[in-house]
């Protein structure tokens, strides 16, 4: 079933079942989104009412195409999903998507209905995504089963959400930052294909660098915990649980039928299985960036550089309590940073190191950041406070990321509007830019518990 | 010394000392500042070298200027800066701004100097802003000491900041957010006036509703709680304190010479002086945007609506902890919604109230909220996923909040780029909106902090 859920989630040929010129109950249909984006693959619209859709040919029903399929997309509502889910088994179609909820999620019946989808499933090995659920997206196909449209773009990320609307947080909050996504799954009710079978076939995907999940609940925490201790061997992979409180467990179930459980044996699990997990839908954005743009460290000790020290205050306290060290810097680097800001400017030099008005310079902030380069520390802190009348030294910060080899997180103080053409520039030169020193912290933060559970492994295997 | 920081703070003169064509020391002067803002009082620049500045006649001494003078802004170094502040004071100036540091921050001769300050200070009766800060904006009057250029609008929030990072960060997130600013007002070492100067001040503006303030340490926490507790009886206060880790400590020493402190003790004073604490200056923007925006809540009933769960869910998880409850909605509204989204929904109605796909029709998503109108709630948290292709029903929410004159937050989940100029379009009609439930949780949270520590103070003098 693997290699077909594979398939279905790189499609070369999709159907659309119920696809309509006048999509009320999903918004707008995914047939719009395929060929907005310029899906290469094959489109088939299907719906008896219809000549075409978009354009694009028209079939009564699936078996009339009378093509290879490798995903079949069903929009109708419950009852009719399970008549057109049996027909695409038949046909041998490679997976389906079943948007409709009224599953486990709403009642006896419900429940019974998603046994059956359960049972049609298994009998002609067809993966089923949802029901329940908004579908997927596969950003570097170019392809959407999901039928509402957001703006991001092909990236490193493949968000994995029990929840659209999370899910979209995620990847909103990924696209304020200038994160592009390689996938979007919405598990949904996950009656079929759940967590561990998503991060398997897409951990084949070269495209991926980081998973970022949102969790609700597990059916099967044994499976999951298996699966994502190998893929966080190899990959970062970030999540966010949903249901601290007893109260949320009760409208969770009737969400995605899902039990939040235990909050504390999920924290304890996630740890084990060395995963980064956030407290929020933006911090998982934060985090997720952070790892797949940066080098992991090869240390604790961290330098963190401004020019007014208040940020590197409120970053510090986050820094260390993850465990980053702030070792005082050298006297040589002291010597040399005095060189370049002058004896005379009443500071005392230490780590943080603050510069002062001076470092305000671009000239200034790069020739110390030429000081600092041999220093042993394993992460940078770097602070810029934006000036609609000064440069950014982006070049210069570019450089010293690529001279060092180290991570660096830069956190330009500036509003989001102010900030965009940078934060693509930024983005472009592979340089890690937030906007506030909280987020800066927690990006270093999510590294260095990454660089210790990988630590951690590398000592148990020994 | 009130009344004469007062008019310093409402400057209708102002002398620059030390301004420069050339500017390195502090980026850009305030004369740029001052004209580019359209400044509406007299701008004194004040330099031996030049004849003038940007065009405004220059005086090489305050003397020789011959008028009274509001405010001096002192650009030079921390010796020279003694000399003008007395000859300030000497000419009956009402306030000074002193830029330099080199003060107590940075050694014993430092701190000698800053005594010397004091006593001028004192000896002229001439309050000082500084030493050691990017002085203050009062943006109603257009008026700017500081030395950079940031982007923001006049507003109702006073930010008041230790650190002029920091209360950049939280003016940046406010303007992120569309909120404009009152004043940005930073206390530097504050060896003459302090957060209790400040507040007592700005308190008299009537353009202020929330003051948010960013505090490293507390000279003189008695004086602070005593003038917090009578501000917060009639308009919130949202508090940003730094300094957690003891290593912390250290840096903040070396920054403004504060002692960070016990933060346990902070906590508990910030508490009973009825200040609303956040953990972030994100935060702090989030629940200033809420406490300016937003009536409070007479209850801690909350209903919750989205068309997709998961954001409602996260939400609960925050709202509940901070003692919003959420009771289960009417028979009487369950009927009203199922007239609206149809009989067959497969959905449980509940609160959260979760109105699958079919909310996502403006008109269905008003009709609901038209039944929601009456219900018994004290609070609505409302949950949008923009979508490019369907129209945000802004025009509906706007009419529901002048209708229920309840607290009202929206949660349009969407990125800051696509959000934007419906972000602006929500500020106008007073509809305060989040991009992701847990900013809007954190909001409402807010809220309901001031409203209990509001009954609180009421049950304890009745």
């Amino acid at each position: 079933m693997m290699e077909k859920l594979r398939k279905a989630l790189n499609p070369e040929s999709v159907a659309i079942v119920g696809t309509s010129v006048d999509q009320v109950s999903v918004g707008i249909g995914p047939v719009y989104n395929l060929v907005s984006s310029f899906y290469r693959g094959k489109i088939f619209p299907v719906n008896p009412k219809y000549e075409n859709v978009m354009g694009i040919k028209c079939y009564p029903d699936l078996r009339s195409i009378g093509e290879p399929l490798d995903l079949v997309i069903i929009l109708l509502n419950q009852h009719a999903a399970m008549d057109i889910l049996e027909e695409a088994g038949k046909l041998g179609a490679n997976g389906a998507v079943i948007v409709a909820g009224g599953f486990k999620e709403v009642d006896e019946d419900g429940k019974a209905l998603e046994e059956r989808l359960q049972k049609i499933s298994a009998k002609y090995e067809i993966p089923v995504i949802g029901p329940n659920t908004h579908g997927f997206s596969n950003f570097h196909k170019d392809f959407h089963s999901i039928f509402w449209h957001f703006d991001t773009f092909p990236g490193e990320i493949a968000v994995i959400s029990q929840s659209g609307g999370v899910g979209l947080t995620i990847a909103c909050s990924l696209r304020t930052m200038m994160c592009g996504l390689s996938h979007f799954v919405g598990v949904g009710n996950g009656a079929v294909t759940g967590f561990s079978d998503y991060l398997q076939v897409i951990n084949l995907d070269p495209n991926v660098r980081v998973f970022s999940l949102f969790v609700e609940g597990l059916e099967n925490a044994r499976e999951f915990y298996e699966c994502a201790r190998k893929i966080t061997a190899k990959k970062p992979v970030v999540v966010y649980k949903a249901g601290k409180n007893e109260e949320v467990a009760k409208a969770t179930l009737t969400h995605t039928g899902s039990l939040t459980g235990e909050y504390d044996l999920y924290r304890a699990m996630f740890k084990q299985a060395g995963l980064v997990e956030v407290d929020s839908a933006w911090d998982a954005a934060v985090a997720s960036k952070a790892l797949a743009m940066l080098n992991l460290p090869e240390g604790d000790r961290v330098c963190a550089m401004t020019f007014t020290a208040g940020p590197s205050i409120v970053g510090m306290d986050r820094l260390l309590d993850a465990g980053w060290k702030f070792p005082d810097i050298s006297d040589h680097a002291r010597q040399g940073i005095r060189s370049v800001i002058g004896e005379k400017t009443p500071v005392e030099l230490q780590n943080p190191i603050d510069l002062t008005g001076l470092g305000f310079l671009p000239q200034n902030y790069s020739g110390v950041l030429e000081v600092l380069r041999d220093e042993s520390f394993d992460a940078f802190f770097l602070v810029w406070s934006f000036n609609a009348l000064i440069r950014i030294p982006i070049a210069e910060i570019e450089k010293f990321v690529k001279d060092v080899k180290k991570p660096v997180v830069m956190v330009l103080l500036a509003n989001q509007y102010e900030a965009e053409r940078y934060l693509e520039e930024l983005a472009r030169r592979r340089v890690c830019c937030y906007l506030t020193p909280e987020d800066g912290a927690t990006a270093l933060n999510a590294l260095l518990r990454r660089y210790k559970m990988l630590n951690r492994d590398r000592k148990v295997s020994n």
